[in-house]
């Protein structure tokens, strides 16, 4: 299961190297991974009504070519694993044909205090239900 | 009653165009008015008790000369007027002696809900104290 | 002429009081500019032609409403008034039909170095074509 | 060798979760990288003089425990190994003994037309006596 973002790139989405700043690629990938909940209808919304928050555990992001002003940008995510607590998501940038960065991010379920819980039941079985390699 | 607050620019404060990004002078206009309540003990810890927050209601913001990479400037805050519910600023940010903007800043006082409230007794206290034309 | 753009609120939009941060307004201020310049076929490509960048002089906003996370936000784009080295542009934040921010933003066209110049008169052409007060 | 900066979180910083972006980390860990660099005389200008930059190849960044509003962070950065194009760092955030953040960053040099070059001799002799496993 792959979910795509289109993205205009803007001045404030670049620094006076005259390329996309490069913690501004985390903010693409939280849009991305965003829209990918949503396609599945488990989005914010939905976690708002499960008391939970899913936040970034670790980020792994290699920068491969440099974007720029005025580039449309697409975010490509997919959701590679399941853990008990944990979402593996695999996230590219690419402009046309060319590869941006690619990234693994892993999320992890926390309730309202921050404290790590198991993803809740509902929204498992849907996750695991769109991951090839869903089962825990 | 001034406040100043040093700050050095990194690459993430500037874009392409080689200059400091026009939203981020609203960043570091925030800190400056941080350190202004902070000094004068009135700070964001002051406010949580209070049950208020200052919200911007109003910017004005002239755009006088480019800053750069590696820039170390200045933000110059002054309280100018004290209203029921609101806090006029005037600010500058300076490299050395050349002013980069000066904007006045109308803070609103509101209750956690975000519906405007009088800024509490105590807090005014200090503020009109501390300001020429405090006097409403 | 009135110049449209749609854009969704992510995380990054916002801040810990729960509401979009006042300073990010003015980065969709610059989308809805840019994307109301396109719409003319006066985008960055052209002024990258011409020798010309437009950098913004000065803002006036009102924060009239707070927007927040999710959110899909609209910004409205009205070109007021040309000067010879100045465009006026009116500007709009709505949620629906609620009023987030008003803005009154003037550009000033310079040239490479940043130094005051003349609206080149093919882009000044169409700019006044398209905007009811348009003669200097 | 380790290089240590001080920054004040600002509500700019965070978001609506309450805790500071997991982008804006990427902000902190660049500044503080320079402040490593300028402690050891091989500042942006003297890249400048070279012909060269040095761009974020990858990070491996994991977050640890949030952030918060007008927390003080520490950012500590180590060089940990010397490539002939490339640079390992190793950073931290932390607040007081807590560790916020942990990172891995690799920053490749390249030219003015950010391909990849050999990091001249000058600044790859200060670095690699700096650091402890210098030697490629």
């Amino acid at each position: 299961m792959e979910s795509y973002l289109e993205k205009k790139i803007y001045y404030h989405d670049t620094d006076c190297g005259g390329v996309i700043y490069y913690a501004n690629y985390l903010k693409y990938l939280e849009e991305g991974r965003t829209e990918a909940f949503s396609a599945l209808g488990i989005g914010p919304q939905k976690w708002l009504e499960a008391g939970i928050i899913f936040v970034v555990a670790h980020v792994d992001i290699d920068y491969k070519s440099p974007g720029r002003y005025a580039d449309t940008i697409k975010i490509i995510s997919r959701i590679e694993k399941i853990g008990r607590t944990t979402i593996y998501f695999n996230q590219e940038v690419k402009r046309d044909q060319v590869i941006l960065v690619q990234a693994n991010v892993v999320l992890a379920c926390v309730d309202k205090n921050l404290k790590p819980r198991s993803i809740p039941e509902d929204i498992k079985k849907i996750l695991v239900a769109k991951c090839p390699s869903g089962r825990v």
